[in-house]
């Protein structure tokens, strides 16, 4: 039963965070679409982590504005790494990237996570459940950048 | 009454289409972020307006996903219009846009408006009617781009 229940999780999950237009016309397409949507995500994220760590005034509807854009765009850059993209455009993707695809798909969900976790801390307005989720997210994006990002 | 009618409107469209999150560390992270922004919408439109076309076949499911991630991103990139980021970075922004900024807001919120019935379109399954939304936003992305993309 437990089993089961963890497939159908993994299952919704995949489903959550792998979208069905998998398809690019290149491979620079694919490689230009997750910088691009990760630059996105980058820089709602770091709107947000700027005011956690104090460097910015707190503004709570800007807060919640960027973390919810920033959790929407954390799920699009990972159907543009599908086989053939290695290359084709300057990429600082590593090959590990699709060789050990379980581990790499695992920190993909593990960030979608802490983005969602961030997106309902930014909603109660509350810094301090703010600044704690910016850490996890911090913490998910360096984990996967370092295994995987050259 | 109509024109209150029309002020709320206009209100609650600007509400929808500007963010408050309009502040970016440098010109050239704004540039970035309006191109990132504008490629993934472009991406996510490109793959149903090539069904529409008769192009590649009709996937509903695919259509419908990448009709509502175009509809999201068409609300992005115009907070990263803001004064002062017509140059820093290599950019096809006419300087029009910051001289002749209600013609450009007004063309923006067309688009915004065209995807969201792309959107809607997409979401009921029938082909002619996403034909006809393609359309539509074809339309208003070159009226735009005439304009103010050189």
């Amino acid at each position: 039963m437990k089993k089961l229940v963890t497939l159908i999780l993994a299952s919704a999950a995949a489903t959550l965070s792998v979208p069905a237009m998998a398809q690019f016309a290149k491979p620079e397409d694919a490689i230009k679409y997750r910088q691009s949507s990760l630059f996105v995500m980058q820089q709602n994220f770091a709107r947000v982590a700027a005011m956690a760590a104090g460097r910015v005034p707190f503004d709570a509807k800007v807060a919640a504005e960027s973390a919810e854009v920033a959790a929407y765009m954390s799920k699009l850059p990972w159907a543009a790494f599908g086989d053939g993209t290695d290359k084709g455009a300057p990429t600082k993707a590593k090959a590990e990237i699709w060789t050990d695809k379980a581990k790499f798909n695992e920190y993909a969900e593990k960030m979608q996570g802490d983005m969602n976790k961030l997106n309902a801390a930014a909603k109660t307005g509350n810094l301090d459940s703010i600044k704690a989720a910016v850490g996890a997210v911090g913490g998910s994006c360096k984990t996967c950048h370092d295994a995987f990002r050259s």
